[in-house]
């Protein structure tokens, strides 16, 4: 790729799906990369804790990189910052609350260098020949921005997750006339947040959410248990403001909801009145109708403290047919079954569930299409790439951005690893496609980060449909006989107490083939564990129409 | 349990879940079975095809049960007949439709001996002492019924699935009146659907998606691919009717589509007008748009012939940008991410699709809360079970219910396994809960039935997360000495090239424990295991915070 007085953005992740977010903009030897994410593992991904965006091109590119920014402090956004700064050594730039988030994980996660650097809505930053500046933006997460890069061929704006919300429960609206200032000035590109770019009208404001938790609040005669993001500080606030005016203590369970809002008290995102927050321990000490608890677990999380509630196996808490549980959020793609056998656990103990489903006890974070419709033109780009989404979510944008006048080849759906160069001639811009860089997923499992890879996961797979049945022979290494064994092991594959008659057969089969092999003068291991696979997977197969891994295991003595 | 003079309700399968749905109404030495379905496995239920319910209730009263009867020719309705038929020997009625399925899975399933019955709604059988009558309702697979068993204890009413259709397109519109009569006469008990029993309003009829196929069938340039339920006859029957009105010939791929079709065709329900329909090898004689293709594969089913197509991987047909690509469904929760991945695969590749979030191009099959409410009310039964959905749906059933003026103490939100008893004194009948019998999921895997249970599911479950590691040692029977080995095999664990020296470490970490065990003279093998594996676990997890299965084996020389 030629770089000179050539613009490059490259989407390490989030297009074609949702999360892991990460962007390359690149012009000459300058690099700056727009957020840092993760995303989390698919059902078809087993064992799999994370899956991180692959940055072989930016270790290639190291050392032109000047600078991460992160518009806001979700995981999707910052939580593969531990994975590269343990590579790369480069400054990060965000907004206080997604930095005070960011550094907590880098601690978890054993980081021992790094560089934080808090920047307010507003503020402008020069990075080499790129100038990147910061805008408020509403989101379910306070702080969040958006952003745009000025560089010698022209200005991208990146909204980074965002929604249009006039009544933001913490008065900061977002930075409309910015947006609109730079689409006076000229912007060459927008990248625009998708998620909900399938969802027609407005998304509504957090606001409603507070109207809709207070008339909870009030009509709820036990304990409120509330299970909500734990990074949605301004709703953790609007619960708290709630449960004072009611009368009610707070008690916090959950790992990420007691770190938050330690987090965000510390750094000022978050009042609690002296007084109102308690120990889990001394909710006992308070009729049912003091006490709001705050908990993890709005989507069904097996691990997490509401789950366990429900299933009656929380150390601290049990559930009472008296209390009220408000989940006050919308399940992720991939979690409304866990989510709906919660709420189901929560109703056969008893208590009332107020979810979802219950008029205005959630909003989303995200723009629906008349807001980006009014995004497309307050910006009036020239390009249009539309980000953070699955391919029929950008596609949706897509069509939305073209309504409003954007020309159709000017519109780039755009996969993970996709080079977008833009060029000025002579004052006039040109974009295009120009080739791929590596890109992909990478695995973190425990400590293992890319160390699972096809393979493995193939393995994994077939090990959880049918299990293993694993052959052990003993042979002399002189003679080829069979010194001991076989014996056959299983697991996962069926009751020991059923496979009896099953396990004899299958020896009697592996003895007939060893035999085979010994009369035919067969000696390479490799050709007699082949022979030993083919017949038993045949005959398991024939009898069980099942097919477990085979595994024989050949020692020599 | 009593059964003089009382009559028991005992739901077998359908009850705090969606699908396997069973039933066993019993008077004194009398039975009768109300549907025999299954339900497809869940997440967590590892390489199980499909879930049965425990009828070990009906093999302990095998000399009581008089008849089958079933309500549809749905897999969750009819799906488990197999299992049944081939322990008990009883007869089967139901619809001619609902037979002709049923038929068609016995005989795949190598069942011998079955005696089905066709019955037309309006019929009315005596079975002992137990008078069962079939009513006409709407679904979304014709000739549904509803039932009315008479008892000498009172009326119970069951609706099957259901809603209320006024616009069917066979034109044959659901028996209210017989509900209607029922209600006036007097219904001791009311089990009605309650799939839909959270969403307001009402469901719309079939017609809709006719009328939404028109238009799409009108608009499109290219081929048409469909893919929907193989057994919503009526909408295939409107498919193929509109491809009739714009010309085009209708080719079928899916084993399921394929069957359907020719039972259902075969039997009177669906017309296809000679000349229209064309093998699939055929369809390259014909432009696009004299093409309509229907399909299976609506839930993004991975072996399915749409998810083939999408994924570029079937062996007659791939997707042209041209074609617009019609998906007629909803995704049955769990399903949302695959299909999803099948619409975004079918745009990536140019393809026009028309899903579920494009209005009117599906309709649920269930009737909604105002359906419910008209049922309820014409039934105005003593007594309401509400059957057929999770347990939030059947507590939300209840409400409605109460609200309608059934007493609150008279409506029974209950489990699988549990008895409803009434009884009738002096002509005041009492309804009761009475104890619970066996019930419960049995697991179907090849051809195993039940002999996959919780440790061979906790087996799967642990090899799925981080594989397996085998230790094999063979040792002197006698002197208790290591003759060969430790050997050490992982799969689905870490890539192999990457574990070389984790490998070798581990192996050190088995030598060391069994040289203790040779010097403490610790000589029985499941201590000697024992050790190994603690060990093992314990170095493996601190290096890789991974906890793969660890399995040793020792073989004697």
């Amino acid at each position: 790729m030629e770089k000179q007085n050539k613009l490059a953005i490259i989407p390490l992740g989030g297009l074609g799906e949702i999360g892991k977010n990460m962007t390359v903009i690149q012009y000459e030897d300058d690099i700056v990369i727009l957020d840092s994410g993760l995303a989390f593992p698919e059902d078809d991904m087993l064992g799999i804790d994370l899956v991180i965006p692959d940055i072989s091109y930016l270790l290639e590119n190291q050392d032109k990189i000047r600078a991460v920014v992160i518009t806001h402090g979700h995981e999707d956004h910052i939580g593969s910052l531990s994975y590269l700064l343990k590579q790369i050594d480069v400054p990060v730039y965000g907004t206080r609350l997604a930095m005070g988030l960011a550094e907590c994980r880098l601690k978890e996660n054993n980081v021992a260098n790094y560089k934080l650097i808090s920047i307010k809505p507003g503020d402008q930053i020069t990075f080499g020949k790129i100038q990147v500046g910061f805008m408020r933006v509403s989101h379910s997460i306070p702080d969040s921005v958006g952003m745009y890069f000025k560089t010698p061929v022209g200005t991208i704006v990146h909204t980074g997750d965002f929604k249009i919300d006039y009544t933001p429960v913490d008065g900061k609206v977002m930075d409309l006339h910015k947006f609109a200032e730079l689409g006076d000035e000229g912007v060459m590109v927008l990248m625009s947040d998708s998620t909900n770019a399938e969802r027609p009208g407005f998304t509504k404001s957090e606001r409603q959410v507070g109207l809709a938790l207070d008339e909870a609040f009030n009509a709820a005669k036990g304990r409120i248990l509330l299970a909500t993001f734990a990074s949605n500080v301004l709703r953790v606030q609007q619960a708290i403001t709630s449960a004072c005016k009611y009368g009610r203590k707070v008690a916090i369970i959950g790992r990420s909801m007691i770190n938050v809002v330690n987090i965000a008290t510390e750094l000022g995102y978050l009042t609690v009145p002296e007084g109102v927050l308690i120990d889990i321990d001394e909710i006992k000490n308070y009729p049912g109708n003091q006490i709001l608890i705050l908990s993890t677990g709005s989507q069904g999380e097996p691990m997490s403290a509401l789950t366990r509630m429900a299933m009656n196996d929380h150390r601290k808490v049990e559930i009472y047919p008296s209390d009220t549980v408000i989940i006050s959020a919308s399940p992720i793609p991939g979690n409304e079954k866990s989510v709906s056998k919660t709420i189901d656990a929560l109703l056969r103990l008893g208590a009332e569930v107020i979810h979802e489903r219950s008029a205005g006890i959630h909003v989303s974070g995200h723009a629906s299409q008349e807001e980006l419709k009014l995004m497309l033109t307050l910006v009036r780009p020239q390009y249009f790439i539309p980000v953070h989404g699955e391919y029929r979510m950008l596609m949706s944008h897509g069509k939305l951005a073209q309504d409003l006048g954007v020309a159709k080849e000017n519109i780039f759906i755009g996969s993970n690893g996709q080079v977008f160069e833009f060029s000025k001639d002579a004052g006039t811009i040109t974009g295009k496609l120009a080739g791929k860089v590596t890109s992909g997923k990478v695995f973190v499992d425990g400590l293992g980060v890319g160390d699972v890879g096809n393979i493995v996961m193939r393995d994994r797979s077939k090990l959880s449909q049918d299990g293993v049945l694993i052959v052990v022979i003993t042979m002399d290494k002189e003679s080829g006989c069979v010194v001991a064994g076989p014996d056959l092991v299983s697991r996962g594959f069926v009751y020991v107490r059923e496979s009896g008659q099953l396990m004899v057969e299958a020896k009697q089969k592996v003895k007939q083939v060893l035999a085979n092999c010994e009369a035919n003068k067969v000696i390479e291991w490799a050709s007699i564990k082949g022979s030993v696979r083919d017949a038993l997977s045949k005959f398991v197969y024939e009898k069980t129409r099942r097919s477990p891994m085979i595994l024989p295991i050949i020692m020599e003595v």
